[in-house]
C-alpha cells in the first residue's frame, strides 16, 4: 500500500475552508446527526455520473436522503444466494433498518452506462460482451429491455427511452423483494421513478397508469 | 406497477424552486455538461448514509466527482465471474472509461453497516448471519478484519477502528484489480483513504507509512 | 540574445522542490490534463497585479479556470480590424473554442493602472498622455468613465469607484462582441463582475439591477 | 446589462471558505500588501491555458510575481502607434513603474494557440485566416517562425518546437522595446525563456549560447 498518496492540496484547502464555514455554521446540526443517528425520510437510487444532482435538485441537506449511487441507477432482481449484493444490501438497510417512507429511482439524460448497453445490444461493443467486463455484466440487468426500443430510429431518442426503461426495470425489480412488496402493499413505502434532463434541468415522473414519464 | 405513487408534494415544490433559481443561474454550465459530457477528475466511494457529505466538504460542484455510494464504502475483491458486481462496474467505468486521476474512499463515524458487522462478529446479530441477509453478506467483505479490533474494550473506539479498517480493506481490494494496480504503478491514478467524523467535522487521511489515519 | 541569463537560483531550487512534491503527488492529474486537454468551466479576466489572488480565493486547481491577466482587467470594445488584439483573442478562444460557461471580470483595490488613469484624467500625469505610453493608451479604454467619478472628493473612494467602473466597462464591452451577446442571450454563457479588497479579503459582486456592487 | 447573473453558488461557498482560512491565516500579509503596495521581483508572461501553473511551480505567494497571461505567451514587437496594446502596457508597467528585476516568458506543451498557428500555416484552418478572427490575427505574431519548423515530420515534435519558437520570439520582441534593451544592457533587468511540459512537470530553460532549451 505504498502507492497511497497525500490528498491533493486543493482538496485539503477546500476542506479546511468548509470546516471553518459550512461546518462551523451548522455544527449544532452535525452534532445532533452524530448523537441521534440518521432518520432519513427517503432513499434515492441514482447514477454515479458526476453531473447528476441528487441533493440540490430537491433542496436537501445532510440527513434527509439515504443515497445509493451505481452505474445507470439499476436494481438487480431479488437473488438471496449468499453472494455480495451491494445494491440489494443498500435497499435492505434503507427499507428494513431505516424504514424510509419513499424510495426514488432517479435516471438521467446522456447516461454512459445506458449507451454502453445499447452499443452492446447492437453488437457494436464486443469489449462489453467479455465475461471480465464488470460494466457489461452489470448492464446485463437492463439488456432484455432493448427489444422495446430497438425500432426507435433516432439515436438520441432511443437512448432516452432506454434510460427511462432502466428506471422502470429498477422499479419492477424492487417489487421482487418480498419485504418491499409487503411494505408497498401495506402503505408503508412508496416507489417513485424519475428521469432528469441534465442540460434542460427538467424532471419527469413515471406514471404506471399511462406507462409513460410526465413532467413534474 | 400500480403501487408507484406521485412524487411527494414537498419535493415537487422544492424541485420547481431549484429549477427557477439553482438551474436558471447555472443553465450555461448544465448545458455545457450535457453537450460536452463529463470529465470528472476524481472518483469518490462513500457510504449511503444520509449524513455523509461528499460534495460540499470538498467545495465541489456538478461535474467534479464521479460518486459511488454503497453500504460502508466497501469495495469487494476483484472477481470476474460474470455476475452482477455493481461496485466493480462503477470502479471500472471511472478508471477505464473516464480515466479519473484520483480515487478516494471516504469512511465516516457512526456507520450502521460497520456496527452491524461488529455485532455479527460478536454473535449478537443472528439475523445478519442469515444467507438471505443482503447487509450481512455485504459486510462479509469486512469480516476478516474483526480480528484486528477484537481486543479494543471501548465500543465507540472499536467501531471507529473498524470503520477505518473498512477504508483500508477497500484500498487493498482496489489494488487487486489488475488495471488499477497497473495505473497506480504507472503514476496515472492515485488512491486515497479518508475518514470523516460527522459530529466534529474532522477529516483524517490514511498514511500507509504509519499504517494510521492522521488529521488532514 | 546574449542578454538572456540563467534562471535565478532560488527559482531553480523552488522548481525542483515542486517537482518532487507538488508534481509527484499530482502526477496522475497532470498527465490526464496533458492527454485529455483542458475543459475549464470558467474564464477569469483579472489584473496583472502580483497581489491579485485568482486561484486560491476560489479554491481552484490546475484545469479549472482559463485566465487572462492584463493591466486593470480591461476588455476593449469589439474591433475586428485585423490588428493584434490580445485580450479579444483570449476571450474568443475561451468562448468560441473552449466554450466556457462563466466569464468573470475580477477587479481589485489599490489598482495602479486605475490610479494612473485617474491621474491622467486630472491632468497630473502628462507622461501617460504621450502617444508612446502603452499604459496611457491602454487606460484610454476606461477614460470616458472618469466623468462618473469626477465629483467624488475622497481620493480613496474615488479610486474604488473607478476600479468598479472598470469592471462594468469590461462587462459592457464584452457584450459588444456579437458571439458573446448571442451566447449570453441563448443561456450558454453568463457574465460576472467582481471586485476584491486585497487588504480586507472581501469580495463584491456587481448587480445590474441595483447598478452597484454587493458583498458576496 | 440585465444578463449579468449571480455568482455560481459553489464559488460563493469556496470564497467564504477561503476568507475564513486562507485569508484569515494571512491577514497580516494581505494588509501589508494593501498598505505598502506591491514590490514584485519578477514579471511572468504566461499562457491563459487553465493547465499552466505559474504560481506553485515556483513556490510563489501573493506579491511575488507580476503576471500577464495571454494566448500563447506572445509579446508583439514595439509599436508605439497610439492604439490599445495590452501586452505592451503590462510590460511597460512592470519594467518602468515596478522596475522588476527578472522577466520570464513561460511557454508550455499542448498549447492550443500554437497548434492553431501551425494549422493556419499549413492551410488547414481557413477560419483563422479571416480578418475577424482575433486568435488568428494574434497568432500572426508567430507566423514567420513556421519556416523554421516546417520540415519537422512528427506533429508533436513540430508543435513543441513551435512552442519554443514562441518563447524565443517573445524574448526577441521584448528586446525591440528601447527601455528594455537599455535596462538589460545596464544590468538592471534579465530576460528568461522557459518551457514547461505539463504532463511530465519538466521545465526547460532557453540558452542563447546553444540556441536551445535545456532542462532546469
Amino acid at each position: 500500500m505504498h502507492r497511497v498518496r497525500p490528498l491533493p492540496n486543493y482538496l485539503v484547502q477546500r476542506y479546511h475552508g468548509w470546516k471553518a464555514t459550512g461546518y462551523a455554521d451548522n455544527k449544532a446540526w452535525y452534532r445532533r446527526l452524530a448523537s441521534d443517528g440518521q432518520h432519513p425520510r427517503a432513499m434515492v437510487i441514482a447514477c454515479c455520473d458526476s453531473r447528476v444532482n441528487v441533493i440540490s435538485i430537491f433542496g436537501a441537506d445532510q440527513g434527509e436522503f439515504f443515497i445509493h449511487r451505481n452505474i445507470a441507477n439499476l436494481v438487480p432482481p431479488f437473488q438471496p444466494d449468499g453472494d455480495h449484493h451491494g445494491t440489494s444490501a443498500a435497499v435492505e438497510y434503507a427499507v428494513q433498518v431505516l424504514k424510509v417512507s419513499n424510495l426514488m429511482v432517479l435516471g438521467h439524460s446522456g447516461c454512459g452506462g445506458i449507451q454502453g448497453c445499447i452499443d452492446m445490444c447492437k453488437g457494436h461493443a464486443p469489449e462489453l460482451e467479455d465475461k471480465g467486463s464488470f460494466v457489461g455484466r452489470w448492464m446485463d440487468i437492463l439488456r432484455p429491455r432493448f427489444e422495446s426500443v430497438r425500432d426507435i430510429a433516432d439515436d438520441k431518442e432511443q437512448a432516452r427511452e432506454m434510460e427511462k426503461q432502466a428506471v422502470v426495470t429498477s422499479l419492477q425489480n424492487l417489487m421482487t423483494f418480498p419485504w418491499i412488496e409487503e411494505k408497498v402493499n401495506a402503505g408503508e413505502l412508496t416507489l417513485h421513478g424519475l428521469w432528469n434532463d441534465i442540460g434542460e434541468g427538467s424532471l419527469e415522473n413515471y406514471s404506471p397508469e399511462s406507462g409513460a414519464f410526465h413532467p413534474v
